[in-house]
C-alpha cells in the first residue's frame, strides 16, 4: 500500500536515529546477477557532484583486471573530434564525452614479495551491502596471492551529501593464513583513458575524453590537478589518511617518480588481526584550466577545509543524516511485493545520486555511473526525474532549472546559426549547452527538448508558486522556446483547413524520424505557446516583457498558432495519430519477431524502422499523460489499444509511461505489470546493459508510474493548481 | 545548327586524315580560368580504363609543388573506415576510395649541379592544346631554375583509345640560356598517399586509400605492382623507353636503393638545341592482390608486349583514328556559338575519356580525373549519361549495363541484409557493387536507382534491339528491381482510396529527404513494375521465368501495385507535386537569399532545408521529362512554373534538364539560357570546383539537352520504338 501522504511528510527535527533496516539495503546475496560489471554500477555511491563505480579497489588502471572502474565528475568533460563519412554544414565539430577520472577505491596491497600492482591477486566477492539509509557502502573481499597468501580486505565507502565535494575510504586487512610484512600504498598518479572504439551499440559512448595530470603546488600531501586537453577544463583533487583513528598513526606521505605524493604504510600483520585505513577525498569543483592553475594553492587549501580535522565517521554521521531527511521526504511505501519496494527506493535512491545540484549540471541519462551517452543531459530530466525533486526536493529542481536558463543564450545562439532569426533551439544531448548529437535524425530533431523544459517550468512553479523563480528566469525560457516554435513551425492550408504544422521532427518515439506534425510534439507546443501567452499577459507593461521585446503582435500570433495547431487525428479509429501519415507506413506485427531481434535498433538499419508503424517507446501515449484534462476515458483507451500492440518498449523510458497509461485506463494488470518490469529495469538489469550505468530516466519514470499511475496524480502544468496526496494502492 | 543525322553515322571506311581544327582544340589561351587545378582536371587525358591529370610534370610527390597531380586507374580503390558519431546497424563499415596512383607524368630533370626533385624549379605554361580529334595533348613549359637557368620543356601525351591499357608521353628538352650538362630521370618510386581530411564540401572526398610499391619480378626495366592494404587489389605497372625514336639511343635503366628500376639519360644540352625522349607507359588492369603477386611475370609480359616494338607516333596515330570514328559517330555540330559548340565537344570527348569498358567499371561521378565522390559511381550513369553511350557506342552502353549485372548478387544481399525477403537494392554509390554512403538520407535512400537502371536497361533494348543482352541479364535486373518495389512499398488506404504507397525514400533532389511517396521515384517504380510484367508476358512459360520462380501471383501484385501507385498531385494548381505533403512545407523565396550563401547545402544544415519548398536540382520535372507521353504541354508548363522558381540548381545535373523541360514548354530563351550554363559546367568552371574533377553527369546531361530537348527527340524507352533524327536547331 503507497502511503503517499508520506510524500509530503512536512518534516519536524529530524534525529538522527538510524536502524538498519533491511528494507533499505541492497545485499549481494539478493542479487539476481553477480556480474562484475554490473555490480560495478548498482553499488556505486555518488551525490550528484561524483559518483565512483563500485571497482575492484586493487584493479586501478591495472588492465590485466577485468572491470571498469573510475569517478565520474558531473559536468567534467572533454571534447572528442566527431568524424563523418559526410560532414554537413551545421554538424557539432566535436561530442562531449564525460571524463572518467582515477578511481578513488584504488589501493596497493604488497604482503611481504607480492604486490597487487604486480602480480595477479584473485578477489572474490564475498559480501556487499549499499546500505540507503546511511549512503554506506559496505563490502568484504576475500583476496589470494598467487603463493595462496590469503586476506580479507574490508571496505566502507560513502559520498558525502552534506559535503558534496567529499568522498570517504576505509579499508581493513585482516589475513586469514599468513603473519607477514604488509605495506599499503595510496597513489593516484595516473588519469584513466580510453581508446576511441566503435561500438555497435550507439547506446555505449563510443570514446573518451583525454586527460592529464598537471602541475600541482607541492604542499606536501597527496593532490592532483587534473585538466583536460580540448575542453580546458581542470578540476583538482586531494585526500588525507586519518590521523585519529588509525590506532598507531604513521603518516608516511611520499614522492613518487612522477613527484606525485602518495601515502604509505608497512606494518607486521598478524593472523586474523585487523588494521584500518581510512581516507578522505576532497574533489573539487570545476574550473576553466587556466583559472586552475594560477589558483591552485587556493582551491586546494579550501578543498583541505573540507577534510581536515574531520573524520570518516564523522562525515558519514553527516551525510546520514542528510540521507534521512531525503527518506522522510522522499520515501514512497509499497505494502505486498517486498521486491519492488527495494526496486522504488533503489531507483529514489540513485536519483538522488545522480541529481547535479550546482546549476551548472542536469542529470545525465546514466546517472554518475558510466559514461554511457557520453554523460549528456536529455530531456529525460525535465520529463522524467524533474517531477520527483519538484514534489519532494523543490531545491534541487530548481537548480536543475537553472542549469537550462544558464545555457538559454547557447540555445538562442544555436537557433541563430541553424538560420532561424529568433528564439531558443536548446541541445538535445549536452554537457555544457551546445548540441552533441552527431545523429542528428534523433538528436537535434527531436526538437519537443524545447517544450518539454517549458512544460517542467509551469511543473515546478505549480507546484511551488516560486514566483522569483518564475520572473527571473523561467517566464525568459518559456518565451524563447515559444518563439522558437514560431520559426520553425508555420501556417499552411492542411485538408481545406488554415492550420499551424510542425514539419520535419522526430517526436519521443526513435523508431521513426522526421516526420511532420508529431503529436506530442505539436501538443507540448501548443502548450509552450499557451505558458508564453499567459505569462507574457501576466506581466504586460512590465520590465519584464519590456526587457524581453515582448509586443501585442507577436502575442497575438502565438495565440492563432496555439489555437490552429494541427493534432493529426483519425476520426473512424478515434485515435490521435503519431504523426501526419503515420497510418499508410507498414503495421509491424510483433508478436512475429524473434525475440532475439530485440532490441530492434540493433538489429535493422534505422530506415527500415522508420518504414513501419513500429514504436520505441511511449510517444502520444505521453500526450495522453500529460494533458488529461478533456481527455476522455475512452479516447485514452483507444489510443491505448492502438499503440500498445506496436510498441516494442525497446526505451527504458516506456514501460512505466504504459503503466500510468493502463491505470488510467482502468487496465489494473497490465498496469501492474508494466510498472514492476519498470521499476525493477536496474536492478533486476531488464535491458541488460545495467553494467554501462543506471538508466536515471527510467528511475524517474518509475516513480511517476506510482504517483501518476496508481495514486492518481495527474499533470499538475496542465491542471494549474496543486492536487491532494494520499491516495492508497493495492 | 545541329546536323543530328551524323549522330547515327552508318561508318563506312574510316581514312586517317586529322586536320588540326581550332573547333576541336582546347587551347590555353581562350580559357577564362587558368587556375593550375583547374588546368590540371581540363586537360586530363584518360580512356576509361585510366585518367592522368595535367599536374606540373616536375611535381611528383614533391610537396613543395602545389598540385594535385595523379593516374585514377577506373575501379582501383581502397577501403577506409567509415567513422560515425552514433553507428546504427546496418551502416557501411567502410568507403571505397579510388586511388591515386604515382602521376606518370613526372620527370626529374638536373642542370649542372641544380636538380629539379631538391631545388624549387619555376614552371610557367606557355601553351596547352588538347586536340580533341586526336587526343594529344601538346603543352610548352618556360622552367626556370634557382640560378636562372631556363629551358623549354615541351610535353606530349595521350592515352590510348586503341590500346586500353597504354599512355604515351614525350618530352623535349630546348635550353634557352645555358649550354650545361642535363640528366633526366625518370623513375617511379613512391605511392601517392592523402591523409584523411574532414572536408567541408560533401563532394569532396575525405580520404583516400593505402597503397604500397609491392614486391615485382627483377626483369631489368623499370615495372611496378601497387596493391592496396584493405581491398587487397593489386595492379601492375611498366613503361619503356623509346630506343627507336630518339636521335641518341642509350637505354640506360638503373636500380635505385629500394632496388626499383628507372630510367636516366645524361647529356650535354646546348642553347635552343632539342632533346627529345619517349616513353610509353602500359597500365595493367586491376587482379586480386594474390593473383598480381603470384602471376607477376605473366602479367608483366602480357604489358609488355602491348610496348614492346612500337613507338609512341604509331600508337598516338592508332589510338588518333579510334577518335576519329568517335567523332563521326558522336559529333554534335551548333552553328552560332563558337564558345558552346567547343563546351559541348569537350563534354562529349570527356564522357568518352570516363566510361569504363570491362564490365567490371562504371562512369565515376568525376570521370577519371580526380577523386571527387571517391571514384563512385552514381545513378548519373543509367540517367545522364548512359543515353549518349547508347545512341552512339552501343557497345560501351552495354559494358556499363553489365557492370549492374555483375554486381546484381550484390544488390540481393544488400536487399536481404537490410530485411527485404526479395528483390534487388543497389547501391546508391558504389565501385565494387557496395553501399557506399555513410550519409544514407541523400544516399542509400535515394531507391529511385534500382528503376533508373530499369529505364537505361529498357532504353537501350528499344534502341538496339539486343534481344541476346534482353534474355540473358537485362530482365533479370528489371525483374529483382521490381520485386525491390514490392517489398519497400505497401498498399494502403490514403484519400480514401486504396493505393500502392512508396515511403521513406529521399528522391533525387538533396534538399528534401526521407519523403513519401516522392513523385519520380513513384512513377520510375511504376515504369519498373510494367517492365517487369511486360518482359514476364513475354518469356512466360520459358526457361527465363521459370530460371528467375517468375510466378502469375507474383506478376498480378505488380500490375496492382503498378495500377494503384500513388502520384501525389494538387487539382487546383494542377501541378505534380513532388511528394506527398510537399505543400505544407515553407515555401523558400530564392530572390531573397544572398547570392553568397549559394549552395545552400554549404551554409544550411540538411534539416533546415528538408523544411522547405526549395529544389537543388531538377527532380518531378524529370518525370515530365522522361514520360512525355499522356503529359500535355499544360502540364508541363504548369510543372515547369511551380518548380522553376524554388530550384537553385546547386547539382550540376539541374539546368540540362531545365533545358529540356523549357524547350518543350515553348519556353525558347530560358531552355536555351539553361543549356549554355549547363553545357558550359566544366570548361567555364561554373560550379568553381571543377579543380576536383569534371562533372560527368552534367557532361551527359548536357547532351540530353540538345538530343531531348531542342532536337525534340523523346524518350524511347516508354515509346517503345525508334526515333527519327534529323532536326535541326537554330
Amino acid at each position: 500500500m503507497v502511503k503517499l501522504s508520506q510524500l509530503f511528510y512536512a518534516g519536524g527535527t529530524v534525529l538522527m536515529r538510524i536502524e538498519q533496516s533491511p528494507e533499505f539495503q541492497i545485499h549481494l546475496q539478493n542479487l539476481r546477477s553477480k556480474e562484475p560489471l554490473f555490480l560495478e554500477t548498482i553499488y556505486n555511491v555518488g551525490n550528484g557532484h561524483f559518483g565512483v563505480r563500485d571497482s575492484n579497489p586493487l584493479q586501478g588502471n591495472n588492465l590485466d583486471y577485468i572491470g571498469s572502474p573510475g569517478l565520474f565528475i558531473n559536468g567534467f568533460f572533454d571534447y572528442n573530434d566527431v568524424s563523418y563519412g559526410e560532414k554537413y554544414t551545421g554538424y557539432p565539430e566535436n561530442d562531449q564525452i564525460i571524463n572518467r577520472v582515477f578511481d578513488p577505491r584504488y589501493i596497493r596491497i604488497k604482503v611481504a614479495d607480492e604486490d597487487s600492482a604486480i602480480d595477479h591477486f584473485t578477489v572474490d566477492n564475498i559480501d556487499k551491502n549499499l546500505d540507503m539509509q546511511t549512503g554506506l557502502l559496505h563490502e568484504m573481499f576475500s583476496i589470494t596471492t598467487p603463493e595462496n597468501r590469503n586476506f580479507n580486505l574490508v571496505v566502507e565507502s560513502f559520498s558525502s551529501l552534506s559535503k558534496l565535494n567529499v568522498y570517504g575510504i576505509r579499508y581493513s586487512i585482516i589475513p586469514t593464513n599468513f603473519d607477514e610484512d604488509v605495506e599499503i600504498i595510496k597513489l593516484h598518479n595516473y588519469v584513466n583513458q580510453a581508446t576511441h572504439q566503435q561500438n555497435e551499440d550507439v547506446r555505449v559512448s563510443q570514446s573518451i575524453g583525454e586527460m592529464q595530470l598537471d602541475f600541482i603546488p607541492d604542499n606536501g600531501q597527496p593532490s592532483y590537478l587534473i585538466t583536460t586537453f580540448r575542453s580546458q577544463q581542470g578540476i583538482i583533487l586531494t585526500f588525507q589518511a586519518n590521523e585519529n583513528v588509525a590506532p598507531d598513526p604513521k603518516i608516511d606521505y611520499f614522492k613518487d617518480e612522477n613527484n606525485q605524493y602518495g601515502y604509505r604504510s608497512k606494518y607486521h600483520a598478524k593472523k586474523g588481526s585487523e588494521k584500518n585505513f581510512e581516507f578522505l577525498f576532497a574533489i573539487g569543483d570545476i574550473h576553466p584550466l587556466v583559472n586552475a592553475r594560477v589558483y591552485a594553492d587556493q582551491y586546494l587549501s579550501a578543498l583541505d577545509n573540507y577534510i581536515r580535522g574531520t573524520s570518516f565517521q564523522s562525515e558519514l554521521m553527516a551525510s546520514a543524516q542528510v540521507w534521512q531527511t531525503f527518506w522522510l521526504h522522499s520515501d514512497v511505501k509499497i505494502d505486498g511485493d517486498p521486491q519492488i519496494q527495494l526496486c522504488l527506493r533503489f531507483n529514489l535512491f540513485e536519483l538522488n545520486q545522480s541529481a547535479g545540484r550546482d546549476e551548472n549540471t542536469s542529470i545525465p541519462a546514466k546517472g554518475l555511473t558510466g559514461n554511457g551517452y557520453g554523460g549528456h543531459f536529455f530531456w529525460d530530466t525535465e520529463m522524467f526525474m524533474l517531477a520527483f525533486f519538484t514534489y519532494t526536493q523543490p531545491q534541487i529542481a530548481k537548480k536543475l532549472l537553472m542549469f537550462r536558463y544558464h545555457t538559454l543564450n547557447i540555445a538562442k545562439q544555436q537557433a541563430s546559426e541553424f538560420g532561424l532569426p529568433k528564439g531558443a533551439m536548446y541541445a538535445w544531448r549536452t554537457i555544457n549547452g551546445y548540441e552533441s548529437s552527431s545523429y542528428w535524425l534523433a538528436g537535434m530533431a527531436q526538437f519537443h527538448i524545447n517544450a518539454d523544459i517549458a512544460f517542467a517550468i509551469e511543473q515546478y512553479y505549480t507546484i511551488t508558486g516560486d514566483d522569483d523563480f518564475l520572473k527571473k528566469y523561467g517566464f525568459e525560457i518559456i518565451l524563447e522556446t515559444a518563439r522558437f516554435w514560431m520559426q520553425y513551425g508555420n501556417f499552411t492550408e492542411l485538408d481545406g483547413k488554415h492550420v499551424f504544422v510542425i514539419n520535419k521532427v522526430t517526436g519521443p518515439d526513435e523508431y521513426s524520424a522526421l516526420v511532420d506534425n508529431n503529436y506530442y510534439t505539436n501538443v507540448m507546443a501548443q502548450f509552450n505557446l499557451r505558458l508564453a501567452i499567459k505569462y507574457a499577459e501576466k506581466f504586460k507593461a512590465t520590465d519584464i516583457t519590456s526587457r524581453l521585446n515582448v509586443s501585442d503582435k507577436e502575442i497575438d500570433r502565438m495565440k492563432q498558432a496555439a489555437e490552429l495547431m494541427y493534432l493529426p487525428y483519425d476520426k473512424e479509429k478515434n485515435v490521435k495519430l503519431q504523426f501526419q501519415d503515420f497510418e499508410q507506413l507498414l503495421p509491424m506485427h510483433l508478436d512475429q519477431i524473434d525475440q532475439s531481434l530485440f532490441p530492434l535498433l540493433l538489429h535493422y538499419h534505422p530506415l527500415m524502422l522508420y518504414r513501419y508503424q513500429v514504436n520505441k517507446q511511449a510517444d502520444t501515449i505521453m500526450a495522453d499523460i500529460l494533458f488529461p484534462k478533456g481527455n476522455t476515458k475512452e479516447q485514452l483507451i483507444a489510443d491505448y489499444d492502438f499503440y500498445e500492440p506496436i510498441t516494442t518498449h525497446d526505451s527504458s523510458l516506456s514501460k512505466a509511461m504504459y503503466a500510468i497509461a493502463a491505470s488510467r485506463a482502468g487496465k489494473k494488470e497490465q498496469s501492474y505489470d508494466f510498472f514492476s518490469q519498470a521499476v525493477k529495469t536496474d536492478l533486476l538489469d531488464l535491458h541488460h546493459n545495467t553494467q554501462n550505468g543506471i538508466h536515471a530516466g527510467s528511475l524517474g519514470a518509475a516513480w511517476q508510474g506510482v504517483v501518476y499511475g496508481f495514486a492518481g496524480v495527474v499533470n499538475n502544468a496542465e491542471h494549474g493548481a496543486k492536487v491532494t496526496f494520499g491516495l492508497e494502492f493495492n
